[in-house]
Protein backbone atom coordinates (compact mmCIF):
# COMPACT_ATOMS: atom_id res chain seq x y z
CA UNK A 1 0.00 0.00 0.00
CA UNK A 2 3.29 1.99 0.36
CA UNK A 3 2.24 3.72 -3.42
CA UNK A 4 -0.98 5.46 -2.44
CA UNK A 5 -1.39 8.87 -1.41
CA UNK A 6 -2.05 9.79 2.13
CA UNK A 7 -4.45 11.59 4.30
CA UNK A 8 -4.63 13.06 7.98
CA UNK A 9 -8.66 14.24 9.12
CA UNK A 10 -8.48 17.20 11.63
CA UNK A 11 -11.22 18.03 13.22
CA UNK A 12 -11.55 21.34 14.94
CA UNK A 13 -13.97 22.10 17.55
CA UNK A 14 -14.09 22.12 21.07
CA UNK A 15 -17.64 20.40 21.21
CA UNK A 16 -16.21 16.78 19.91
CA UNK A 17 -13.57 17.35 23.20
CA UNK A 18 -16.19 18.10 25.49
CA UNK A 19 -18.29 14.99 24.47
CA UNK A 20 -21.21 17.68 23.38
CA UNK A 21 -21.22 16.52 19.97
CA UNK A 22 -20.76 12.62 18.62
CA UNK A 23 -18.47 13.12 15.78
CA UNK A 24 -19.43 11.60 12.89
CA UNK A 25 -17.56 13.05 9.89
CA UNK A 26 -14.24 10.68 10.01
CA UNK A 27 -15.96 7.87 9.49
CA UNK A 28 -18.06 9.33 6.34
CA UNK A 29 -14.68 10.86 5.69
CA UNK A 30 -12.30 7.38 6.17
CA UNK A 31 -14.80 5.10 3.85
CA UNK A 32 -14.63 7.64 0.83
CA UNK A 33 -11.17 8.03 0.88
CA UNK A 34 -10.76 4.06 1.12
CA UNK A 35 -12.50 3.94 -1.87
CA UNK A 36 -10.49 6.56 -3.59
CA UNK A 37 -6.79 5.01 -2.71
CA UNK A 38 -6.51 7.81 -0.27
CA UNK A 39 -4.89 6.07 2.95
CA UNK A 40 -6.04 7.64 5.84
CA UNK A 41 -3.04 7.57 8.16
CA UNK A 42 -4.10 9.63 10.78
CA UNK A 43 -7.12 11.61 12.74
CA UNK A 44 -6.78 14.49 14.69
CA UNK A 45 -9.53 16.01 17.18
CA UNK A 46 -7.61 19.25 18.23
CA UNK A 47 -9.81 22.77 20.13
CA UNK A 48 -10.63 26.00 18.92
CA UNK A 49 -7.00 27.45 19.74
CA UNK A 50 -5.01 29.64 16.84
CA UNK A 51 -1.46 27.97 18.17
CA UNK A 52 -2.67 24.44 18.37
CA UNK A 53 -4.08 24.54 14.33
CA UNK A 54 -1.64 26.78 12.93
CA UNK A 55 1.16 24.05 14.50
CA UNK A 56 -1.13 21.04 13.58
CA UNK A 57 -1.76 22.27 10.03
CA UNK A 58 1.81 22.97 9.53
CA UNK A 59 3.09 19.27 10.87
CA UNK A 60 0.58 17.50 9.06
CA UNK A 61 0.58 19.45 5.34
CA UNK A 62 4.36 18.39 5.63
CA UNK A 63 3.83 14.54 6.61
CA UNK A 64 0.57 13.55 4.43
CA UNK A 65 -0.74 13.94 0.80
CA UNK A 66 -3.78 15.78 1.63
CA UNK A 67 -5.02 17.08 5.13
CA UNK A 68 -9.03 17.24 5.52
CA UNK A 69 -10.08 19.72 8.30
CA UNK A 70 -13.88 19.98 9.20
CA UNK A 71 -15.17 22.71 11.61
CA UNK A 72 -14.92 26.10 12.29
CA UNK A 73 -15.34 28.01 9.06
CA UNK A 74 -19.13 29.79 9.89
CA UNK A 75 -19.21 33.33 10.69
CA UNK A 76 -19.08 33.62 14.46
CA UNK A 77 -16.18 34.30 17.03
CA UNK A 78 -15.88 30.60 17.45
CA UNK A 79 -14.89 30.43 13.84
CA UNK A 80 -11.31 30.66 13.06
CA UNK A 81 -10.11 27.55 10.83
CA UNK A 82 -9.99 29.91 7.89
CA UNK A 83 -7.30 32.51 9.85
CA UNK A 84 -5.24 29.99 11.22
CA UNK A 85 -5.15 28.39 7.37
CA UNK A 86 -3.85 31.52 6.38
CA UNK A 87 -1.54 31.53 9.48
CA UNK A 88 -0.02 28.29 8.75
CA UNK A 89 0.24 29.24 5.11
CA UNK A 90 1.95 32.60 5.81
CA UNK A 91 -0.62 34.38 3.60
CA UNK A 92 -3.18 37.32 4.29
CA UNK A 93 -6.71 36.68 4.98
CA UNK A 94 -8.79 38.24 2.12
CA UNK A 95 -12.72 38.13 1.49
CA UNK A 96 -12.42 35.64 -1.57
CA UNK A 97 -13.76 37.87 -4.59
CA UNK A 98 -16.35 34.94 -5.83
CA UNK A 99 -17.31 33.84 -2.34
CA UNK A 100 -18.34 37.42 -1.79
CA UNK A 101 -20.04 37.77 -4.76
CA UNK A 102 -22.31 34.87 -4.29
CA UNK A 103 -23.19 35.31 -1.06
CA UNK A 104 -24.09 39.26 -1.61
CA UNK A 105 -26.14 37.77 -4.50
CA UNK A 106 -27.36 35.06 -2.44
CA UNK A 107 -28.74 37.84 0.16
CA UNK A 108 -29.38 40.01 -2.10
CA UNK A 109 -32.43 37.42 -3.46
CA UNK A 110 -33.21 36.71 0.37
CA UNK A 111 -34.23 40.46 0.60
CA UNK A 112 -34.95 40.64 4.14
CA UNK A 113 -31.26 39.96 5.75
CA UNK A 114 -28.47 41.74 5.58
CA UNK A 115 -25.10 40.95 4.12
CA UNK A 116 -23.22 41.67 7.23
CA UNK A 117 -19.36 41.68 8.61
CA UNK A 118 -20.37 38.38 10.14
CA UNK A 119 -22.08 36.68 6.51
CA UNK A 120 -18.89 38.19 4.63
CA UNK A 121 -16.54 36.26 7.16
CA UNK A 122 -17.87 33.21 6.04
CA UNK A 123 -15.85 34.45 2.85
CA UNK A 124 -12.45 35.02 4.66
CA UNK A 125 -10.00 32.52 3.22
CA UNK A 126 -6.30 32.35 2.91
CA UNK A 127 -5.35 34.65 -0.25
CA UNK A 128 -4.65 32.12 -2.83
CA UNK A 129 -7.30 29.82 -1.78
CA UNK A 130 -9.64 27.47 -4.24
CA UNK A 131 -13.36 27.24 -3.66
CA UNK A 132 -14.99 24.33 -2.73
CA UNK A 133 -18.64 23.98 -3.69
CA UNK A 134 -21.17 22.26 -1.95
CA UNK A 135 -25.41 22.24 -2.63
CA UNK A 136 -26.42 22.51 0.48
CA UNK A 137 -25.37 25.81 2.30
CA UNK A 138 -23.88 29.08 -0.46
CA UNK A 139 -21.19 29.08 1.97
CA UNK A 140 -17.81 27.80 0.21
CA UNK A 141 -15.01 25.54 1.54
CA UNK A 142 -11.81 26.06 -0.02
CA UNK A 143 -8.27 24.48 -0.46
CA UNK A 144 -4.62 26.06 -0.76
CA UNK A 145 -1.72 23.32 -1.37
CA UNK A 146 -2.58 20.02 -0.41
CA UNK A 147 -5.20 21.61 2.63
CA UNK A 148 -8.75 21.35 2.19
CA UNK A 149 -11.03 23.06 4.57
CA UNK A 150 -14.66 21.55 5.22
CA UNK A 151 -17.69 22.27 7.14
CA UNK A 152 -18.71 20.72 10.50
CA UNK A 153 -22.14 20.37 9.82
CA UNK A 154 -21.96 16.73 8.66
CA UNK A 155 -24.91 17.37 5.52
CA UNK A 156 -22.38 20.05 4.35
CA UNK A 157 -19.35 18.31 4.54
CA UNK A 158 -20.39 15.10 2.73
CA UNK A 159 -20.97 17.45 0.13
CA UNK A 160 -18.12 19.23 0.10
CA UNK A 161 -15.99 16.30 -0.13
CA UNK A 162 -18.46 14.96 -2.62
CA UNK A 163 -16.88 17.73 -4.91
CA UNK A 164 -13.46 17.35 -3.79
CA UNK A 165 -12.93 13.35 -4.10
CA UNK A 166 -12.95 13.61 -8.09
CA UNK A 167 -10.11 16.51 -7.77
CA UNK A 168 -7.47 14.31 -6.03
CA UNK A 169 -5.05 11.78 -7.01
CA UNK A 170 -6.18 8.75 -5.42
CA UNK A 171 -4.54 4.62 -6.06
CA UNK A 172 -6.05 1.47 -6.31
CA UNK A 173 -8.90 1.40 -3.72
CA UNK A 174 -8.71 -0.44 -0.53
CA UNK A 175 -10.34 -3.88 -0.70
CA UNK A 176 -11.68 -5.32 2.84
CA UNK A 177 -12.99 -8.85 3.19
CA UNK A 178 -14.56 -9.63 6.60
CA UNK A 179 -14.72 -13.12 7.76
CA UNK A 180 -17.38 -13.82 11.38
CA UNK A 181 -16.71 -16.49 13.30
CA UNK A 182 -17.81 -17.77 17.04
CA UNK A 183 -14.17 -19.03 17.41
CA UNK A 184 -12.67 -17.33 20.44
CA UNK A 185 -9.33 -15.08 19.89
CA UNK A 186 -7.66 -17.51 21.92
CA UNK A 187 -8.09 -20.66 19.56
CA UNK A 188 -7.29 -18.43 16.48
CA UNK A 189 -4.67 -16.31 16.76
CA UNK A 190 -1.79 -18.34 16.35
CA UNK A 191 -3.18 -19.76 12.65
CA UNK A 192 -4.20 -16.53 11.84
CA UNK A 193 -0.49 -14.93 12.93
CA UNK A 194 0.52 -17.72 10.10
CA UNK A 195 -1.52 -16.64 7.61
CA UNK A 196 -0.57 -12.58 8.70
CA UNK A 197 3.28 -13.61 7.77
CA UNK A 198 2.59 -15.46 4.26
CA UNK A 199 0.91 -11.96 3.11
CA UNK A 200 2.88 -9.18 4.73
CA UNK A 201 1.09 -6.51 2.03
CA UNK A 202 -2.48 -7.85 3.27
CA UNK A 203 -3.43 -6.07 6.69
CA UNK A 204 -4.76 -8.65 8.61
CA UNK A 205 -6.90 -7.52 11.82
CA UNK A 206 -8.97 -9.66 14.30
CA UNK A 207 -11.87 -7.77 16.43
CA UNK A 208 -13.80 -9.06 18.86
CA UNK A 209 -17.16 -7.55 19.83
CA UNK A 210 -20.59 -8.57 20.94
CA UNK A 211 -23.42 -9.29 19.10
CA UNK A 212 -26.68 -10.42 20.59
CA UNK A 213 -25.15 -10.66 23.60
CA UNK A 214 -22.38 -13.34 22.66
CA UNK A 215 -19.12 -12.74 21.85
CA UNK A 216 -18.02 -12.48 18.00
CA UNK A 217 -14.66 -12.34 16.23
CA UNK A 218 -14.47 -10.60 13.03
CA UNK A 219 -11.42 -11.05 11.08
CA UNK A 220 -10.98 -8.44 8.22
CA UNK A 221 -8.50 -8.56 5.20
CA UNK A 222 -7.39 -5.24 3.62
CA UNK A 223 -5.03 -4.20 1.40
CA UNK A 224 -5.21 -2.28 -1.92
CA UNK A 225 -3.95 -5.51 -4.35
CA UNK A 226 -7.31 -7.07 -4.66
CA UNK A 227 -6.27 -10.34 -5.63
CA UNK A 228 -3.60 -10.42 -2.68
CA UNK A 229 -6.77 -9.46 -0.05
CA UNK A 230 -8.97 -12.53 -1.63
CA UNK A 231 -6.13 -14.60 -1.28
CA UNK A 232 -5.39 -13.87 2.31
CA UNK A 233 -9.44 -13.90 3.14
CA UNK A 234 -10.04 -17.73 0.91
CA UNK A 235 -7.00 -19.01 3.75
CA UNK A 236 -8.79 -17.30 6.37
CA UNK A 237 -11.82 -18.98 5.91
CA UNK A 238 -10.32 -22.33 5.20
CA UNK A 239 -9.04 -21.84 8.76
CA UNK A 240 -12.45 -21.08 10.28
CA UNK A 241 -13.64 -24.21 8.28
CA UNK A 242 -10.68 -26.50 9.38
CA UNK A 243 -11.50 -25.64 13.15
CA UNK A 244 -15.32 -27.43 12.11
CA UNK A 245 -17.02 -24.09 11.53
CA UNK A 246 -19.16 -22.48 8.51
CA UNK A 247 -17.88 -18.60 8.40
CA UNK A 248 -20.42 -15.71 7.49
CA UNK A 249 -17.82 -14.08 4.86
CA UNK A 250 -18.91 -10.35 4.11
CA UNK B 1 -10.10 26.37 33.03
CA UNK B 2 -6.54 26.37 33.27
CA UNK B 3 -6.09 24.70 36.72
CA UNK B 4 -7.68 21.43 35.33
CA UNK B 5 -5.51 18.65 34.90
CA UNK B 6 -5.30 17.74 31.04
CA UNK B 7 -5.72 14.35 29.18
CA UNK B 8 -5.68 13.23 25.20
CA UNK B 9 -7.16 9.93 24.11
CA UNK B 10 -5.16 7.74 21.79
CA UNK B 11 -7.44 5.65 19.52
CA UNK B 12 -5.17 2.91 18.40
CA UNK B 13 -6.87 0.89 15.39
CA UNK B 14 -6.80 0.42 11.49
CA UNK B 15 -10.46 -0.36 11.58
CA UNK B 16 -11.16 2.98 12.50
CA UNK B 17 -8.96 5.02 10.13
CA UNK B 18 -10.79 2.46 7.20
CA UNK B 19 -14.11 3.09 7.90
CA UNK B 20 -14.87 -0.12 8.71
CA UNK B 21 -15.83 0.77 12.79
CA UNK B 22 -17.25 4.01 13.81
CA UNK B 23 -15.73 4.96 17.12
CA UNK B 24 -17.62 5.77 19.82
CA UNK B 25 -15.12 5.64 22.59
CA UNK B 26 -13.90 8.99 22.27
CA UNK B 27 -17.38 10.34 23.36
CA UNK B 28 -17.61 8.16 25.97
CA UNK B 29 -14.33 9.03 27.82
CA UNK B 30 -15.23 12.75 26.76
CA UNK B 31 -18.24 13.65 28.94
CA UNK B 32 -17.33 11.44 31.68
CA UNK B 33 -13.62 13.57 31.78
CA UNK B 34 -16.05 16.48 31.21
CA UNK B 35 -17.91 15.53 34.25
CA UNK B 36 -14.42 14.54 36.42
CA UNK B 37 -13.08 18.04 35.69
CA UNK B 38 -10.29 16.51 33.62
CA UNK B 39 -10.34 18.13 30.22
CA UNK B 40 -10.16 16.52 27.15
CA UNK B 41 -7.68 18.61 25.04
CA UNK B 42 -6.46 16.42 21.87
CA UNK B 43 -7.60 12.80 20.75
CA UNK B 44 -5.80 11.33 18.18
CA UNK B 45 -6.59 7.85 15.89
CA UNK B 46 -3.40 6.02 14.95
CA UNK B 47 -2.76 2.91 12.95
CA UNK B 48 -1.41 -0.08 14.41
CA UNK B 49 2.13 0.36 13.26
CA UNK B 50 4.76 0.26 16.48
CA UNK B 51 7.05 3.33 15.59
CA UNK B 52 3.99 5.46 15.59
CA UNK B 53 2.32 3.95 18.59
CA UNK B 54 5.17 4.43 20.53
CA UNK B 55 6.52 8.07 19.79
CA UNK B 56 3.14 9.10 20.32
CA UNK B 57 2.82 7.50 23.52
CA UNK B 58 6.01 9.39 24.11
CA UNK B 59 5.07 12.87 23.03
CA UNK B 60 1.04 12.73 24.66
CA UNK B 61 2.62 11.43 27.86
CA UNK B 62 5.12 14.82 28.29
CA UNK B 63 2.12 16.72 27.33
CA UNK B 64 -0.54 15.92 29.28
CA UNK B 65 -1.85 14.95 33.04
CA UNK B 66 -3.33 11.93 31.36
CA UNK B 67 -3.11 9.84 28.64
CA UNK B 68 -6.10 7.17 27.70
CA UNK B 69 -5.57 4.49 25.03
CA UNK B 70 -7.96 2.42 23.39
CA UNK B 71 -7.65 -0.54 21.39
CA UNK B 72 -5.01 -3.52 20.46
CA UNK B 73 -4.59 -5.48 23.81
CA UNK B 74 -6.23 -8.98 22.96
CA UNK B 75 -4.24 -11.73 21.87
CA UNK B 76 -3.78 -11.68 18.31
CA UNK B 77 -0.98 -10.54 15.90
CA UNK B 78 -2.28 -7.16 15.51
CA UNK B 79 -2.62 -6.21 19.42
CA UNK B 80 0.72 -4.42 19.82
CA UNK B 81 -0.23 -1.41 22.30
CA UNK B 82 1.30 -3.13 25.25
CA UNK B 83 4.38 -4.11 23.73
CA UNK B 84 4.27 -0.38 22.27
CA UNK B 85 4.08 1.43 25.65
CA UNK B 86 6.95 -1.13 27.16
CA UNK B 87 9.17 0.32 24.34
CA UNK B 88 7.85 4.19 25.34
CA UNK B 89 8.65 3.81 28.62
CA UNK B 90 11.99 1.66 28.23
CA UNK B 91 10.81 -1.16 30.28
CA UNK B 92 10.62 -4.62 29.62
CA UNK B 93 7.65 -6.41 28.21
CA UNK B 94 6.44 -9.27 31.13
CA UNK B 95 3.14 -11.18 32.20
CA UNK B 96 2.09 -9.60 35.36
CA UNK B 97 1.47 -12.24 37.85
CA UNK B 98 -1.46 -11.27 38.91
CA UNK B 99 -2.63 -11.42 35.49
CA UNK B 100 -1.26 -14.28 34.71
CA UNK B 101 -2.59 -15.74 38.46
CA UNK B 102 -6.53 -14.70 36.99
CA UNK B 103 -6.20 -15.38 33.53
CA UNK B 104 -5.38 -19.22 34.18
CA UNK B 105 -7.53 -19.34 36.96
CA UNK B 106 -10.43 -18.51 34.38
CA UNK B 107 -9.48 -20.47 32.16
CA UNK B 108 -9.20 -23.46 34.48
CA UNK B 109 -12.97 -23.04 35.44
CA UNK B 110 -13.97 -22.93 31.98
CA UNK B 111 -12.64 -26.67 31.84
CA UNK B 112 -12.26 -27.37 28.39
CA UNK B 113 -9.65 -24.50 26.90
CA UNK B 114 -6.45 -24.51 26.95
CA UNK B 115 -4.36 -21.15 28.61
CA UNK B 116 -2.23 -21.16 25.35
CA UNK B 117 0.35 -18.84 24.46
CA UNK B 118 -1.66 -16.83 23.09
CA UNK B 119 -4.58 -16.16 25.77
CA UNK B 120 -1.16 -15.39 27.79
CA UNK B 121 -0.22 -12.42 25.83
CA UNK B 122 -3.03 -10.72 27.68
CA UNK B 123 -1.33 -10.73 30.82
CA UNK B 124 1.42 -9.04 28.84
CA UNK B 125 2.48 -5.26 29.66
CA UNK B 126 5.66 -3.61 30.66
CA UNK B 127 7.03 -4.04 34.15
CA UNK B 128 5.98 -2.11 36.78
CA UNK B 129 2.40 -1.93 35.58
CA UNK B 130 -0.78 -1.68 37.47
CA UNK B 131 -4.08 -3.66 36.86
CA UNK B 132 -7.36 -1.98 35.61
CA UNK B 133 -9.78 -3.87 36.54
CA UNK B 134 -13.04 -4.53 34.70
CA UNK B 135 -16.32 -6.91 35.56
CA UNK B 136 -16.73 -7.78 31.74
CA UNK B 137 -14.09 -9.68 31.03
CA UNK B 138 -11.22 -11.23 32.95
CA UNK B 139 -8.41 -9.46 31.02
CA UNK B 140 -7.22 -6.70 32.33
CA UNK B 141 -6.33 -3.24 31.09
CA UNK B 142 -3.19 -1.37 33.10
CA UNK B 143 -1.72 1.88 33.71
CA UNK B 144 2.20 2.86 33.84
CA UNK B 145 3.05 6.12 34.96
CA UNK B 146 0.29 8.62 33.69
CA UNK B 147 -0.46 6.27 30.65
CA UNK B 148 -4.06 4.02 30.90
CA UNK B 149 -4.39 1.55 28.76
CA UNK B 150 -7.67 0.27 27.94
CA UNK B 151 -9.76 -2.26 25.61
CA UNK B 152 -11.50 -1.16 22.08
CA UNK B 153 -14.65 -3.05 22.78
CA UNK B 154 -16.74 -0.21 23.83
CA UNK B 155 -17.96 -1.96 27.12
CA UNK B 156 -15.15 -3.28 28.43
CA UNK B 157 -13.63 -0.19 28.19
CA UNK B 158 -16.54 1.69 29.93
CA UNK B 159 -15.70 -0.83 32.59
CA UNK B 160 -12.35 0.30 32.95
CA UNK B 161 -12.99 3.85 32.70
CA UNK B 162 -15.64 3.26 35.71
CA UNK B 163 -12.53 1.86 37.88
CA UNK B 164 -9.90 4.60 36.59
CA UNK B 165 -11.47 7.86 37.09
CA UNK B 166 -12.31 7.76 41.07
CA UNK B 167 -8.03 7.24 41.28
CA UNK B 168 -7.69 10.48 39.16
CA UNK B 169 -6.94 13.74 40.50
CA UNK B 170 -9.41 15.65 39.04
CA UNK B 171 -10.86 19.35 38.91
CA UNK B 172 -13.98 21.59 39.48
CA UNK B 173 -15.87 19.65 36.55
CA UNK B 174 -16.74 21.35 33.29
CA UNK B 175 -20.20 22.39 33.58
CA UNK B 176 -22.08 23.16 30.14
CA UNK B 177 -25.57 25.24 29.08
CA UNK B 178 -27.13 25.20 26.01
CA UNK B 179 -29.37 27.62 24.55
CA UNK B 180 -31.11 26.24 21.10
CA UNK B 181 -32.73 29.09 18.76
CA UNK B 182 -33.69 29.80 15.14
CA UNK B 183 -31.73 33.09 14.77
CA UNK B 184 -29.00 32.38 12.04
CA UNK B 185 -25.50 32.74 12.89
CA UNK B 186 -25.49 35.71 10.67
CA UNK B 187 -27.73 37.95 12.72
CA UNK B 188 -26.26 36.88 16.71
CA UNK B 189 -22.51 37.18 15.60
CA UNK B 190 -21.99 40.84 17.01
CA UNK B 191 -23.74 40.44 20.02
CA UNK B 192 -22.69 36.51 20.85
CA UNK B 193 -18.33 37.89 20.37
CA UNK B 194 -19.35 40.68 22.82
CA UNK B 195 -20.63 38.13 25.07
CA UNK B 196 -17.62 36.24 25.16
CA UNK B 197 -15.41 39.22 25.62
CA UNK B 198 -17.36 39.88 28.79
CA UNK B 199 -16.46 36.29 29.88
CA UNK B 200 -13.22 35.44 29.13
CA UNK B 201 -13.08 32.19 31.03
CA UNK B 202 -15.99 31.06 29.67
CA UNK B 203 -15.99 28.90 26.63
CA UNK B 204 -19.01 29.80 24.43
CA UNK B 205 -19.59 28.27 21.06
CA UNK B 206 -22.18 28.72 18.45
CA UNK B 207 -23.18 25.47 16.46
CA UNK B 208 -25.52 26.05 13.51
CA UNK B 209 -27.33 22.29 12.42
CA UNK B 210 -30.11 20.68 11.00
CA UNK B 211 -33.45 19.37 13.09
CA UNK B 212 -36.58 18.13 11.20
CA UNK B 213 -35.19 19.85 7.93
CA UNK B 214 -34.87 23.54 9.33
CA UNK B 215 -31.36 25.07 10.52
CA UNK B 216 -30.84 25.81 14.34
CA UNK B 217 -28.57 27.21 16.17
CA UNK B 218 -27.19 26.36 19.45
CA UNK B 219 -25.52 28.62 21.90
CA UNK B 220 -22.96 26.73 24.07
CA UNK B 221 -21.50 28.05 27.41
CA UNK B 222 -18.99 26.05 28.77
CA UNK B 223 -16.19 26.38 31.61
CA UNK B 224 -15.56 25.46 35.09
CA UNK B 225 -16.60 28.16 36.84
CA UNK B 226 -20.45 27.18 37.39
CA UNK B 227 -21.14 30.85 38.63
CA UNK B 228 -19.71 32.46 35.58
CA UNK B 229 -20.92 29.69 32.98
CA UNK B 230 -24.29 30.39 34.28
CA UNK B 231 -24.37 34.15 34.11
CA UNK B 232 -22.41 34.03 30.64
CA UNK B 233 -25.94 32.00 29.58
CA UNK B 234 -28.34 34.31 31.49
CA UNK B 235 -26.77 36.63 29.15
CA UNK B 236 -27.25 34.71 26.11
CA UNK B 237 -30.49 34.23 26.84
CA UNK B 238 -31.75 38.02 27.70
CA UNK B 239 -29.41 38.70 23.94
CA UNK B 240 -32.52 35.97 22.30
CA UNK B 241 -35.11 37.40 23.99
CA UNK B 242 -33.67 40.26 22.85
CA UNK B 243 -33.81 39.50 19.20
CA UNK B 244 -37.69 38.06 19.72
CA UNK B 245 -37.43 34.83 20.19
CA UNK B 246 -38.38 32.54 23.62
CA UNK B 247 -35.06 30.07 23.26
CA UNK B 248 -35.22 26.47 24.70
CA UNK B 249 -33.21 26.80 27.14
CA UNK B 250 -30.85 23.42 28.39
Amino acid sequence: MTGNPTACVLIIGNEILSGRTQDSNLNYIAKKLASSGVLLTEARVIPDIEAVIVSTINEMRAKFTYVFTTGGIGGTHDDITAACVAKAFDRPLIKHPEAMRRLSEYYAKLGNVEFNEARQRMAQMPEGSELIDNHVSVAPGFFIGNVYVMAGVPRIMQAMLDVVLPQLSGGPPLVMRTVTCNIREGDLADKLAAIQLRFPSVDIGSYPSMRNEKFITQLVCKGTDAALVSAANDEVVAMVRGMGEEPEVA
